[in-house]
């Protein structure tokens, strides 16, 4: 907790309360604070005698030996966060890793196999819109060059994924791949981001797989015309259509039990006595299984084409991202349910699928067994600057993951 | 024409077609653009041997003496534009003013009293967020030290009305009251910037007033969280209320026979996978009557109450701005009607009220007879680049305005 803490100084903003640590984060993927700590988890970890590997895309793998070699059982997660993000998401992953081998120096504990701690470059997609993005190239899911090629969306001169690298010298040498640079399991703790384990009153998510999700960009174009002048049914209103949209979105998805969100929109020219002849959104819609997302899709596809129909408004619809429901690997799932059983007792704890995808997705997606655990969101709260969890919270959540590492490479 | 096309090198941006003049316009109130045409309209007029005169809040009033002393006769508009604007919109209104002059120059004609050209400080409110602004100073509706500390929102360091003013020579000595410095009538000549004309193939329009509008500010505030992870039922989403919102002003209004629009919008913190925690939007209604504005306000305040009900969302309604429908002086739009009838055949001719606010809403609330004269606008399309009408429909508009200007001076 105190590791939290003081790295929070690279990135801290958003002053919520009376305590120091009472701030959010803004830590933007490669940006000069993430390097800030980036080059202090190498550091952190070479003092503990770790060999530090960086790959094409950033991806920090710090590698604690074992009694035999082989390919290192992960605890893996991400630095980086949103542009009004918390102190947690991601970051109690990495730093849990981290504390996981200083408890093995300072307890002169040598694992069985290698143990490493990962910092996956970009999971948040805020800087580079792209989320989960260098775990993805590892596990083969994303081409590296269309990658690099990805521009910023936060900085006023966008730059390159590629050239944001470069300029933080952490373009490194290992190739970005699964299969020579392997590991052999996959574990990370994570806040819930959600507010179920808060409201059951539960200590420990055993986390089973993550939903199915797709980003669906719509792109509408009508006409500029005066507010005031421009009869009713003569309009070509991008935004109203837009509206209509995201009514439509909200209806079908709770029709489905999914989840459908229209967060992020772009109105143009943004004038109030000026009709918006473009709106741009992005629909973010989510449900548990494959067939329920697709059945969500193809509902929001007719019942928008409805919307459209008979008006000179004009519709390009984008899909921008997809990730089938993902299924973490059994047992795996069976040792956190044991450990988190022992330490906090089975009615404390509680099956669940992640809402939100992570990177765990990527190495599920590499065939590396995984596995995630969650400890309860104050309020369900995340992306957020208020973003909490007790310091009682995140140590169960710890002693947790250090159990299931453990029996994990004691097998 | 050529003195519109001419002068729009001080802020054209825009090309959308292969001619030179196919561009719009960017020339935001007392930008170096705008100063540009302003010093320019001051030295063409001084060459006609009018007298200027520059109020303290930016008004020029440049004036050609008639035979007799007394209150000059005005022919007024706007020289700024909209950020996204046209050629037209106000433009059209003060140069043809100047070609009045000119053209009285050129045929050695002296009025009986005095007729001046007026340029009335940012009409548009792009810049400095208060449409109408300058002439409402000079008419006492709007408090002069109120509308100095106006900032403007377009600029990267916000500046004042005062500073810009200031900063661009146009602060005058003159007072801004229209009692120490009176008009004898308000002549304004404007694209219609609506489809009306246009589709009923009429070239003038004889605007009998304009109609009442409001601007009401709608601030919504729930919870940022994560759309992953956060149940339909646990949300308070801004963005799923404004869209409610939105389309029951579209409903109201339509049922009232009034306008209704959300064209300004910003919500926060607009990323794909965070529930927007702050939705601010604009309404903007109107309606020809003051009881049919009244009622559309009524019903939206009722319809609105009940969407927040129930729900974790909290509003602010603002009222940002509010104009009584207003009703020019009878004897001006007789002699508008007379005119145009001569010119181009009553048949042609449409008695219309005006959807936008303009400076002769001021002028007619400091008790200057008023009227003004629409010409068609292609499509309809204003505050848009493409704002259009051909030289043939400006010729018939500006031949009436100089038959009412010299009709109304001769009486
Ligand atoms: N954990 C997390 O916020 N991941 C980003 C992708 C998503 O929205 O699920
Ligand atoms: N003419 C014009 O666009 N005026 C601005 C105020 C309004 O929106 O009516």
């Amino acid at each position: 907790i105190d590791t939290i803490h003081h790295t929070s100084k690279w990135g801290a903003k958003f002053k919520w309360g009376a305590k120091d640590t009472n701030t959010g984060m803004c830590r933007l993927s490669l940006s000069q604070d993430e390097k800030m700590v980036r080059d202090w988890l190498v550091q952190e970890t070479q003092k503990l005698g770790c060999k530090v590997k960086i790959d094409e895309i950033g991806n920090i793998f710090a590698i604690y030996s074992g009694l035999k070699e082989g390919a290192p059982t992960a605890i893996g997660s991400h630095l980086d966060t949103q542009p009004t993000g918390g102190r947690y998401d991601g970051i109690l992953g990495v730093l849990s890793g981290l504390e996981i081998l200083r408890t093995f120096k300072d307890n002169n504990y040598t694992p069985q196999y290698p143990v490493a701690v990962v910092n996956w470059t970009n999971e948040e997609g805020a800087r580079f819109p792209k989320s989960i993005m260098a775990s993805s190239v590892w596990a083969g899911v994303s081409d590296i060059n269309d990658i690099y090629a990805i521009e910023s969306i936060t900085d006023e001169k966008p730059i390159t994924v590629l050239e944001a690298l470069t300029s933080i010298g952490y373009k490194g040498d290992t190739k970005a791949c699964h299969k020579t640079n392997p590991l052999k399991a996959h574990f990370e703790l994570h806040i819930e981001q959600g507010p179920i384990l808060e409201k059951e009153q539960k200590d420990i998510g055993v986390v089973t797989g993550v939903q199915a999700y797709s980003w669906i960009g719509i792109n509408l174009r009508g006409r500029a015309q005066h507010t005031g002048t421009t009869p009713m049914d003569m309009r070509a209103d991008t935004y109203l259509t837009a509206a209509k949209i995201a009514i439509v979105v909200n209806n079908i998805t709770k029709k489905h039990r999914g989840l459908g969100s229209v967060a992020e929109i772009h109105v143009s020219p943004n004038v109030v006595n000026v009709i918006p002849d473009s709106t741009e959104f992005v629909l973010d819609i989510r449900h548990t299984t494959d067939a329920g997302l697709q059945n969500i899709e193809a509902d929001i596809e007719s019942e928008v084409s409805k919307i459209i129909k008979g008006t000179d408004v004009i519709m390009e619809f984008k899909k921008l991202f997809h990730n089938d429901a993902t299924h973490f690997n059994n047992e795996c799932i069976d040792i956190v349910q044991e450990c988190a059983t022992n330490i906090v007792g089975s009615n404390k704890t509680k099956k669940m699928i992640s809402g939100a995808g992570h990177d765990s997705c990527s190495t599920t997606n590499a065939k590396v067994p995984t596995s995630m655990i969650f400890i309860p969101s104050k309020g369900g709260i995340s992306h957020n600057p208020v973003e909490y969890s007790s310091p009682e919270e995140i140590e169960k959540g710890f002693k947790v993951l250090l159990d299931t590492v453990v029996t994990f490479d004691s097998k």
